[in-house]
């Protein structure tokens, strides 16, 4: 973790508790965004919500906004994180299991053959992650997370995973809780792999998490009661199943919704069709040199009917390379010193 | 609402947000509560989980607290108070449903026979309140909610059963929360029966409520998206898997634990059986002339298994009767004034 990151997950704590320096930040709320359209639609919409006494505005217990995790807080390619982290469970624990290295998708898994293994679908892949993680106690899963995220580095950029997350969306969530607002991850990945994480990296706690989960259940082992992980699936909080999961977590219908691909259409869509303001916002990935370009023909993070309907929805889109002056914290820290 | 109550929310939003009152309440945390040893071992663990620089301080964000809802936060006799709402609900649904006269659980509850409609159990009766609620959006669900709560009434003390709330519990909610607790409903009745009220009533928001749920599913009506809710069981929060709500809802293991029944047995065990400092209570209903006397042999709120084991588990029991100084908001506004 840099220690410009560092600073900005500090300043974000300070900022819920101290109302001076919630005015001090409000001077400049996002100073990793360009001024252009996409920040100015989020900072309207924020002063909108806000002002006491204003027909737009919004009480706090109502100010809920929601957020995808994977392309949208970090990065997702060339596959899903939690993929990369699935590939390397499958290895440790291919000799208890010889039979893997012929059988699919974990034979591609165990030969890092990733085209093969994103032929299998999102689903599929959920599947594939939920069968490796099962067998154990929630405590166990929660700590082999927390090793992996420590130490695991992505094979293009080499940086940490955990570092490989968008400054200006940190900007993003300080600024909107620093305005009362409450924030949630609402991702397609495994509630138990964001979690032991989110709270450091992005101030969400474990309980403002949703996400796909496995069955899970209570037993006693040697005297003492465990949640145990079956290996079966509970919910996917993908596409229409994110409105749902927000119903079951959240309970309200949030009025802010972030995202980057057509995963995330239902939970827009759901989010700005209520009634009074609504912010809706895609993460558009075109950022080839800083990040990664790619939309319509990706198989991660596919992004079409987004980009089509977002002008007559009113949805925000946010081209990554012309918003942010910077992506990812280390880098952030440069060119910050530099302004 | 009695202007007491309203004003102990009052406080409670207060404390939230301002160190000075904090203090001012620590010094009469419990105004409804006898000194005595339930008041004493609450107080006790409060103290120890915040003070600074102690090996049992836990920091804020471990701090949280689940709460059972019937018969722990308000009252559950003669019957769940969800049922009373169930059985207006299939009234009001009975001329459209004609066979409903001569099928049960429905029949019982449409002529009111309350003993026949024990007899299907927590899980028959769970259930029906399910069927009858199904095949509406959930903004619909809410507002039948709302309109059942503001004026519904029950039939043996003729009070608002939103009235029917515990004063010492209020209190109790508020206190945890002015020492930094995130407050918590674990509940076996519907998380959508729950969240329209509780937040007025206890402080705790919709996203703070983890309980029973049917199936929803994202379908779009007249060209706008809703959630359906459809006629099918989702998970039972109750008996071994309140701690199985927990952990999909909240996350982390809660240090403090209230209940009052054997189906409280499981989420009591899980929490006190975590390390470090941990509190689980059990509230005991001995008091026939404020509220209701049961437990052992009681159909509804049934208490065995906890009161055997309390002791060698170090749960605290609040025998209601001498530990709380009055019971309902309204009756407490005379015990206060004369103190």
């Amino acid at each position: 973790m840099s220690g410009k990151f560092f600073h900005g997950v500090l300043i974000a704590v300070v900022l819920s508790f101290t109302a001076v320096s919630v005015s001090a930040f409000a001077k400049e709320p996002l100073p990793s965004w360009n001024d252009g359209p996409a920040k100015k639609a989020i900072v309207e919409f924020v002063e909108r919500v806000t002002k006491a006494g204003d027909l737009d505005f919004v009480a706090p217990s109502k100010r809920i906004a929601v957020f995808d995790n994977d392309g949208t807080l970090w990065a997702e390619q060339p596959m899903y994180f939690q993929l990369a982290f699935a590939i390397d469970r499958v290895k440790a624990l291919a000799p208890k299991n010889p039979g893997w290295k012929n059988k699919q998708p974990f034979k591609a898994a165990i030969e890092n053959d990733i085209d093969t293994l994103m032929k299998f679908g999102k689903r599929g892949l959920v599947e594939l992650i939920m069968a490796t993680h099962a067998g154990i106690s929630t405590v166990d899963f929660e700590r082999i997370v927390e090793i992996w995220i420590a130490g695991a580095r992505h094979p293009k950029t080499g940086m940490l995973y955990r570092d490989m997350v968008y400054q200006p969306m940190l900007e993003l969530l300080a600024y909107l809780r620093a305005n009362g607002f409450k924030t949630f991850i609402v991702s397609g990945g495994g509630i138990e792999f964001m979690r032991p994480w989110a709270e450091s990296v992005y101030g969400i706690p474990p309980d403002q998490i949703v996400g796909s989960t496995i069955k899970v259940q209570y037993e006693q082992q040697d005297g003492k009661p465990a949640l145990m992980r079956l290996p079966e699936l509970n919910f996917i909080d993908d596409k229409a199943g994110k409105p749902v999961g927000i119903h079951y977590h959240i309970g309200v219908r949030p009025i802010a919704a972030f995202g980057n691909s057509d995963g995330d259409f239902e939970m827009l869509e759901w989010v700005t069709s209520g009634t009074g303001p609504r912010l809706g916002v895609l993460i558009h990935h075109d950022d080839a040199e800083r990040e990664f370009a790619y939309d319509r023909d990706s198989h991660v993070g596919k992004l079409a009917r987004g980009l089509d309907e977002a002008p007559e929805r009113g949805w925000t889109v946010v081209d990554m390379k012309s918003a942010w002056r910077c992506v990812f914290p280390e880098k952030c820290v440069a060119v910050t010193q530099s302004k």
